[in-house]
C-alpha cells in the first residue's frame, strides 16, 4: 500500500507517492493558488490524481492522505484554524478534502509536527519513544515526540515550542510577546545578532565580507565567520549557543526526552556547533546527563514524508 | 484493600493508611533520623507495622506502599539517586524496604509528582487527562500528567519544572543555573523582591509592618499588602504574577494541558491572585483559548495520598 504525503507551503503544494519503504516514489508540485480552501481542495484532488495516473498507481492502492499545514489544526482534527501564510481561517479542510476522496482516511498535522514524525520514522528518531525536535528558520518550530507517537497537545490543540519563554519581557517575539524561544534561537535571531555587531564593529569580518550590508548576513556566514575565528562572529555565534543550549535544557528538564534533534541550515554546521551544545546542555541541565543532541537528518522531504506517516501515527 | 502512602521528608517520615475512598484512616508519623538508608528502611518497616497494629489491619490488608522523597529516583524505580535535604544518594531504598516487605509492591516517586499524582485521584485533576502541577514554595516543584498518569520523563529521570528557563542569565537558581523559572516563580522569589523592595521604600506598608526587618517578609505578607493597595507592594506582586502567568503561558504552549493547578501557600490567595493570573496567561498563551488554572486543593495530604496512588498509577 502506499501513502499519499501532502506539505501545503505558502508557495507550493508538493504531493509524494510514499511506498511501504518510506521512500518518494513519485511527486507532483503545484503553485498554492490563494483561492480559499475550497478551490485549493480541488487543486490538490486533481494533483492527486496526476501524481497517481503518473506513477500508474490505482487509487485503491493507497491506504491514507497526510496534509501538513504552517498552522494550527483544531482537535478534532478536521479544521485548519490559522495558517497566516496560507491565509487559512477555520477552514474545514478535511471535509473539503474528503468530498473528493470519500473512502480514503486523511489525517493533518501542522508542519513542525510533521517534521518530527518524518525524524520518527525514517531518521534521526528511529526506535525511539520520545523526542523533540527543533526546527531553526525564519522562526523556530518544533514537534514532540512521546510514547512513540507525535504529542498533539493535551487538550489537542497542539504545541508551539518556539513559543516557550527563553528571557521573559526580552526581545520582541512575532506572537506578540516578548522573549519567546524563536526571538533568541530562530535563524532569524542569529542573523539579527550578527547585522547588531557588523554595524557596532567596521573592523569585523562580518563586515568585510558584506561590505557593512546587513541584507547580506545569513546564519551560514555567521556561522563561518566565528568557525574562522573572527572574534566578533565567535562573540555573537556563542551567546546563540548559550541561548539555544538554554533551550534545549528547558526541554531536558520538563520532558527528559531520549533525544533532542536540531533541523534547519545551522544543523548543517556540524561538530562546531554539535560538540559544543552538548557540553552547554550538560552544563545547564538539572539532571546528571541528558538526551542526544543531533542533527536532524531528513531535510527537504521531511515534509511530504512525514504526512504520509500521520495516519500509521494515528493508529 | 489499603494502600500505604508514606512521605519521606527531611524532618519526618509521616505514614498512611489510605482506603479504598482515598481516605487517610490512620497515619504515623516519626522523625527523619538521618541515619542512613538502611536504618531509614528499618525505622520506617516498624513505624508500617505500627500503623498497622494501631488501625488493627492486617499485613494482607494491604495492596501497596508508596514512598515520596524530595530527590530523583533512577529510571527503573530502584534507587534514590539524589534527595539531598535526606543525604540519599544513590540508596537503593526499593531494595532496602522489600527486604522487610518481600511480598508487597513499592513505588517510589519524587514529591511533587506524588502531589500531582494526588491531585489526579482525589483533587484538581479527577477526570483529566493532562494537567500540570505547580508547587509554589521554597522552591518550585512540579509534576505533569499526561495520559491519564503521572508523566516520569523521557528516559525516566522525572521532570524537574521549576529549572526550565524563564529569563535565562538573570538570577541565580539553587541549582547553580541563572534565571530557572524557580527563582522567579518560587515563594523565595516573591520574598526576596518584596524585601528589596521593602529596603528601597521606607515608606511602604511593607516596610511598616516589618520595621524594615527582611526576615519579617513572607510571601503572605507581600500579598495582604498588595492586596490592601500598598502601591510598593503591589508593584512586587504585579511583577510576581508576570513571570507566574509567563512559566504558566511556556506550558500552556508546550504540553497545552486541559489544567494547571498552583500549590503551596498563594493558592490560597484566591481570586486576587486567580483571576488575575487567568487573563495575563491568555494574553501570553500562543492559542486563542489555554487550559484552565486552578488552586491545587490537596494540601497537606498530598504527599501520603499521592503516595498511596503511586501504585495505582504504574499499572
Amino acid at each position: 500500500m502506499y501513502q499519499i504525503g501532502v506539505d501545503i507551503g505558502g508557495t507550493t503544494i508538493k504531493v509524494g507517492l510514499v511506498n511501504e519503504a518510506l521512500q518518494i516514489q513519485d511527486r507532483v508540485v503545484i503553485p498554492f493558488s490563494r483561492s480559499g480552501g475550497e478551490n485549493v481542495a480541488r487543486e490538490l484532488a486533481e494533483a492527486i490524481h496526476t501524481l497517481l495516473a503518473q506513477s500508474g498507481t490505482a487509487l485503491d492502492q493507497v491506504q491514507s492522505i497526510g496534509v501538513i499545514v504552517p498552522g494550527s489544526i483544531d482537535p478534532s482534527g478536521q479544521v485548519i484554524l490559522n495558517a497566516y501564510n496560507l491565509d487559512f481561517h477555520d477552514v474545514p479542510f478535511r471535509a473539503l478534502m474528503q468530498a473528493h476522496f470519500p473512502d480514503l482516511p486523511l489525517v493533518m498535522a501542522n508542519d513542525a509536527d510533521g517534521a518530527a514524525v518524518a525524524e520518527l520514522y525514517k531518521g534521526a528518531f528511529v526506535g525511539k519513544k520520545s523526542a523533540i525536535l527543533l526546527t531553526l528558520g525564519t522562526g523556530l518550530g518544533g514537534g514532540i515526540i512521546l510514547g512513540g507517537k507525535l504529542f498533539r497537545g493535551g487538550r489537542g490543540y497542539g504545541t508551539e515550542l518556539g513559543h516557550a519563554y527563553l528571557i521573559a519581557g526580552g526581545e520582541p517575539c512575532t506572537c506578540g510577546n516578548l522573549g519567546c524561544m524563536e526571538s533568541y534561537c530562530s535563524a532569524t535571531a542569529l542573523i539579527r545578532e550578527g547585522v547588531k555587531a557588523m554595524q557596532a564593529h567596521p573592523e569585523s569580518a562580518l563586515y568585510q565580507q558584506t561590505g557593512g550590508d546587513g541584507s547580506k548576513v545569513n546564519a551560514k556566514l555567521v556561522t563561518d565567520c566565528a568557525r574562522a575565528g573572527d572574534p566578533v562572529a565567535v562573540g555573537v555565534f556563542d551567546q546563540y549557543l548559550d541561548w539555544l543550549s538554554a533551550a534545549c535544557a528547558t526541554f531536558c528538564n520538563t520532558l527528559d526526552p531520549e533525544v533532542i534533534a536540531i533541523g534547519g541550515g545551522l544543523s548543517g554546521a556540524g561538530d562546531f556547533l554539535f560538540s559544543r551544545l552538548d557540553e552547554l546542555v550538560g552544563k545547564k541541565c538539572f539532571f546528571s546527563t541528558h538526551g542526544a543532541i543531533v542533527p536532524a537528518v531528513m531535510g527537504n522531504d521531511a515534509g511530504i514524508i512525514g504526512a504520509a506517516m500521520l495516519y500509521r501515527d494515528a493508529q
